[in-house]
């Protein structure tokens, strides 16, 4: 029996939740309101950060270590690959994604947006939405630089750098916030992995208090 | 023939060095001063990041692609396991440090005593560093309660995990931030990883313009 703790819109428990259902795992979500950082949650991860794995007495922390950990144990439909070159492609990707982006744009639009709605801290700071907003033309022009080379972002393959970045930008898909008329190759590739049946239910989320973008869940957009 | 492009003071460069001479793997280090954003350095890593590491034509930077394909590629001396479930340990505290440390801590006194100091952009704000050395101490906490339960970070052998506080808190304890009289045991534990000669290399270190405090490079300090 699996249990993520998770927040809908966190990029990094929809990674663990598209990576699930990838692998065929059924697992049971539990919603962390994580910003309250309730005991129940600091329990299982002193870091008082979502997403938190638990699969039977083997807890997980820190998305890396979940990404990795759900590899290297469930081993149909591998996400990495055998071979430590392209391996160090993918996560050199991963970190670009869960770093540098994250860093430079989902962090702030969420924090602003999102965080802000649920603690009641005053309104959003339009300065930041707009200069995540600017950062993100420049990593949209990096992923199809990407695709201008390959297929999928790290290869010819899917892995778990096509998922990472794609569930960072399905967070900002949600709010309305991606300009995908900037790029052909980021936009095409989107729709072939919302069409997916892993990312079927992050499409189907609903967040009280934001509605999502009217695109989000259309396959065809 | 391997090539670490690296900064000396930088935690995650020497997690990299130090990992290189766990595995008894020479290298040839090149210095960047990465906030300058050399062209050099920005056509072997387009986030403009150091360490990147150059293992023949493979190129890897972010700093868990390297330790991952150091461990993956040459395997003697192993720093991860065989086990997933020992493996998610690990990662959960390399995320730990390399996330929450870091951008508590390290990075923050980093940035306004060294960086600053390099780009000429002011004195450091005393605000920030007080701020960052606040937080050291709940680390250290942290290390003392992860002793208490086994001799090493993740277990009962050394990891990556050791590797990557350790290398974190070199930093700070080059420059005379880190209060070891707080507890015994994290201590004791940075004492048994500073003999060890992987660490030898980074505790001969000489940053021009900052002297090492004068325990550094004392081995019983």
């Amino acid at each position: 029996m699996i249990v993520l703790h998770h927040f809908p819109l966190c990029p990094f428990s929809r990674q663990a939740r598209v990576v699930l259902r990838e692998k065929a795992l059924s697992c049971k979500l539990v919603n962390e309101d994580y910003w309250e950082q309730p005991r129940s949650l600091l329990y299982l991860n002193p870091a008082g950060q979502v997403p938190v794995l638990v699969d039977n007495k083997t807890i997980v922390s820190e998305i890396n270590a979940i990404l990795e950990y759900l590899d290297e144990k469930y081993r149909t439909t591998r996400l990495l690959s055998d071979s430590p070159e392209e391996n160090a492609e993918i996560r050199r990707i991963i970190g670009w994604f869960n770093g540098k982006f994250y860093n430079e744009v989902t962090r702030y639009i969420l924090n602003e947006k999102v965080v802000r709605y649920f603690t009641k801290s005053g309104t959003p700071s339009s300065e930041y939405i707009r200069a995540a907003k600017s950062n993100l033309n420049y990593h949209l022009d990096y992923i199809d630089f990407l695709l201008n080379k390959n297929k999928w972002l790290a290869g010819n393959k899917l892995t778990f750098a096509d998922i990472v970045a794609a569930c960072q930008l399905s967070v900002l898909d949600y709010l309305g916030d991606v300009p995908w008329d900037r790029n052909l190759a980021p936009r095409e590739w989107y729709s072939v992995i919302k069409s997916r049946p892993s990312f079927r239910d992050i499409l189907n989320d609903k967040i009280s208090g934001f509605n999502p973008s009217p695109h989000y869940n259309v396959l065809d957009f």
